[in-house]
């Protein structure tokens, strides 16, 4: 097990990163204020792992208040949020019971917002069970659901006590899942770390292959990068907005499609693609560098062309999105592999030459 | 205009108490992060006072998103919250766009959580236009929904950027919601000064027949006790929970007579009396000082028992409540007057003999 530290002042917490972490409630229950825990996963993770955890907090003397959600970001609602809030009215949970995610990006955010908002505000643990969540989502405080017409538009930033991330559950993520993580590995890299991408380009069968020396190496990576990131810019003023590369345009192809048709990291996929490409055109990247990033997100098996929507939908779908500033879009570009920075003020032609060369893939179109 | 401080670090933030303020948008256009607020109110609040506010506003050149809720505590829930993030939605509103609460507790508390989760967090101002409101549920930060089950039971800590007392607004408050106010105005007497507690027995009769200088008087020493416990203890880790004097009964009665019957106001009468019944029990008051404090609840004009619920009844409305620790019921007693502490150790046979004497309203009774 190696542990990295988030340093966020009196909200500074540990991320365990290793194998065999799940069945060790010695992580956890030490931490608990109250040996009572609320356990939030979904239908799908509910089978392999809630009952390793649960029982071993049960174990260690922790009452365990089990909730399962149905899977999938289109249940990532209100509706969904209220079924988590209804079990702990049930069972009475009190303000200092701990609310722990086990599942992928969707539970975690659910689960973290439903703990920044139960009584104000309960403990919060995450045991991220998919790449994409040990690598990006659990880590940094980011809660949110979606609102149907935005992603993510309503949340908290709300710090977890400890993130467990267990390599071990890694083996029964679904390829498609494997590959979406992949997604926010390449991302990392390319916003802060020109020499990580190399070795995920030398890398990616090994990574594809599920290779655990090269997942444990990836997680390790982006969790560090990610912490210092986090660390310098908790609430998102400025420097943390780098870690949305990619994301605008991968929003709006998430919210143009519906919701779970595409995964985020699918999204994301394509975005960066775009998104390179309007680095290229606005002279920040060469094309040689804009190329080499769409063929290891090729590689990877992830989509490289975005539905094709028309470029004022893309454009209207955007204009909801959290990263506008005075009605402006707002983008982060790269400025050469491992440098990126949020500019407002690119030209609309410009984004609209970006979306006519990748804004191609047919609709509705499940990869996979 | 009087103007007190809450003194939180970097997120302090002015109180100001006076008439006229809602015409003077000098008081909040310098502090909009971006020259467009979602004014939120409730449609008995907005044919009074959206009017004018949002003139001023648009005068400075502010741009307006009116948001118009249904009256009532029925409605402070998921379907009433989900029309402010709409209204958000549909009018293109960003991170930076302040969210302002124009009227009384419930829209301060739906406003103001709807501001603390809007894109993880908007700008937000109080402009308080109940006794209510003003005297003590626009500051100190505290913002909920309920849960049908549960009172305030979904929310945040979230302070506000301003909070603007008219004291203008309370010329056409409802007599009853006067008195509902003048609740919260003697519970903050209770709980921390024994003087300001004299001061309202000498002059109830001023306050309810609207007197402008005792209204000012009261608004601004309450403003000043929250002001002070709030900064001594923000997110209720010990001190703060003094507030709570009567509430852990007047919640109770809240929830099983269902949300919008009596006022939070009156619930709080009949729960304070409770309370200090408790305390007298308990060995904290003397009957002498118990028997004042009906007094003056009773010249209030506010209910001095509490529906006729079974004591099982209450025990069970009341374990569901935020105050609730490890399973022990926790209740706010008074040790004289103008001092509380919290107690955990109520003997449950004590608490019955306090339901016993002082549950015996008919079920339901609309007072006022």
């Amino acid at each position: 097990m190696r542990t990295l530290r988030v340093a966020l002042g009196e909200r500074s917490y540990p991320i365990h990163v290793g194998s065999g972490l799940l069945g060790d409630a010695g992580l956890i229950a030490p931490l608990l204020a109250q040996k009572r825990a609320a356990v939030v996963t979904n239908a799908t993770v509910a089978p392999l792992y809630l009952g390793r955890l649960s029982a071993a907090l049960a174990a260690a003397g922790v009452d365990v208040i089990p909730v399962v959600l149905p899977d999938g970001e289109e249940h990532k609602n209100w509706q969904t949020l209220n079924l988590i809030f209804d079990a702990l009215i049930e069972r009475r949970a009190e303000r200092r019971t701990t609310l722990i995610a086990l599942g992928g990006g969707v539970v975690g955010d659910m689960t973290g917002f439903a703990a920044a908002t139960w009584q104000r505000g309960a403990p919060f643990i995450q045991v991220p069970t998919t790449l994409l969540a040990q690598v990006d989502s659990s880590v940094g405080g980011k809660t949110a659901i979606n609102h149907p017409r935005g992603k993510n538009m309503i949340g908290a930033f709300y710090q977890p006590r400890l993130v467990l991330a267990d390599l071990d559950t890694l083996s029964t993520l679904p390829e498609r899942e494997l590959k979406a993580g992949l997604a926010e590995v390449i991302k990392t890299a390319l916003i802060r770390d020109a020499s990580f991408f190399g070795w995920i380009e030398a890398n990616i069968g090994a990574l594809l292959s599920r290779d655990v020396a090269a997942l444990e190496h990836a997680v390790l990576r982006c969790c560090e990068i990610k912490a210092e990131v986090v660390a310098a810019d908790e609430t998102e003023q400025d420097l943390r907005a780098i870690l949305n590369f990619g994301h605008t345009f991968g929003h709006a192809i998430e919210a143009g499609l519906g919701y779970g048709h595409w995964l985020h990291g699918e999204a994301i996929g394509a975005g960066m693609v775009m998104a390179a490409d309007l680095s290229r055109r606005l002279g920040g990247l060469d094309e040689g560098t804009a190329n080499r990033i769409t063929r290891l997100i090729e590689r990877t098996g992830l989509p490289i062309a975005g539905p094709a929507f028309t470029a004022e939908r893309y454009i209207e779908l955007m204009s909801v999105d959290k990263k506008v500033r005075d009605g402006t879009l707002q983008f982060v570009v790269l400025e050469g592999l491992g440098k990126a920075r949020v500019r407002s003020d690119a030209p609309p032609a410009t984004v609209k030459n970006t979306l006519s060369a990748w804004a191609t893939a047919s609709v509705p179109t499940l990869p996979g």
